[in-house]
């Protein structure tokens, strides 16, 4: 039966997981949930996912959520996975798990909460609440100063590694997000940290073509939020 | 070389390491870093883990924080680990881990919350924000019911096991962090989840009498605290 993956472009983790099944050659299908039309709260997918959230894998009568369990179970269950993506080594494979449990409270918190002041509420008319923009700003800032002072510190991907592992992959899927920032406030934020923009472009080459197709519906929708942001600001002057 | 665990027992991820060496024999030096007093912003500690935070171990030299990966780390390191802790299965392993990565954002972000809103800050003379102590409230109680009404529905230990994982240490010994509270919001929290309540006592059951001991410090800060929260307002009464 084939692995079923319920996601939506729209969400770092499902892309994270997306790239990650093209790159191994792991046959699935992919079941889009539109997470900006709310299709995570039909009945239907709440039988699938009880959390609401994407993605979800489904495989055979198993089904699994939360990113970077799924990660590992697809290293762990198909004996083509090249070995760098989740290493063998206790040490090595310790190392991708302290950057994946750092990131959920750290680069993930503030990357969403930046996202949802500056873009989200905006777009939905909800007034700003400064306050917590400004405390968004901070968490982010503070774990892209440990991503470019600590964790690539060592080597051109996460924790000293050469080659990728399911952490670049997760993490730079996240700060792709911030794609759909206004492209002031984005170069604002990401231009002081030479090695995460490296470590971004190292990973994309690493994983081309499949980077840039799967994040396609990203940068569209950029455009289109920008277009509209605009618009909305036109309108306030 | 003797494993060293930096760690507070007033930390509920330390804690679960703690029991975790203990109940499986893992010989272990226990250093105190006291984090009520700062003792984790030292340029000493800062130079074994740059997050300023615990736990951490030292393992010869290698060095490792966040107290997910010490669990997997030490569960796979020491043959002695009974299976149940962290099953080689790889559907139940991604089981445990699926708890683990959910608890991050969830459990964890509700419970640091409450206590950081309803005790910390009281206790160090700073206004309280009713807003942010609202939405922590509201975080800890949805994770109290999808813990409730989810990981708990088939099974005593999370994700319907029969056998205690490193999930059910770690978790449990986030909601022993909510004995910090006063008796009365404590009970009006936690009243409602009674499998929840269940589960708590079979963990302890499960790690006796390794549990009470390693909790100990966090009983006697219970009862200080729940006296100067008592005596702060007797004065503004």
């Amino acid at each position: 039966m084939t692995l079923k993956v319920y996601c939506d472009r729209m969400s770092q983790p499902s892309r994270a997981i997306l790239i990650f099944c093209k790159m191994n050659g792991i046959e699935f299908e992919e079941i889009t949930i539109n997470i900006l039309q709310g299709e995570q709260h039909t009945p239907e997918y709440k039988a699938i996912n009880p959390m609401c959230q994407v993605p979800t894998i489904v495989d055979g009568d198993f089904t699994l959520f939360e990113s970077h369990a799924i990660l590992i179970y697809l290293s762990s269950k198909y004996p083509g996975v090249a070995s760098h993506w989740y290493p063998s080594d206790l040490v090595e494979r310790a190392k991708v798990h302290s950057v994946l449990d750092w990131h959920h409270a750290n680069l993930r918190r503030g990357s969403v909460g930046v996202i949802v002041n500056n873009v989200m509420l905006p777009l939905n008319g909800v007034p700003s609440n400064p306050k917590a923009a400004e405390e968004a700003e901070t968490t982010l800032e503070k774990a892209l100063t440990v991503l470019e002072t600590f964790w690539l510190k060592d080597g051109p991907f996460l924790a000293g590694r050469s080659q990728p592992s399911i952490a670049d992959l997760n993490l730079v899927s996240e700060v792709m997000e911030l794609e759909l920032l206004s492209e002031e406030l984005h170069d604002r934020i990401l231009s002081p940290y030479k090695k995460v923009l490296q470590w971004v472009e190292d990973t994309k080459s690493a994983t081309a073509p499949h980077f840039e197709e799967i994040h396609g519906v990203l940068f569209k929708t950029r455009k289109e939020f920008r277009e509209l942001m605009a618009a909305k600001s036109g309108k306030t002057e």
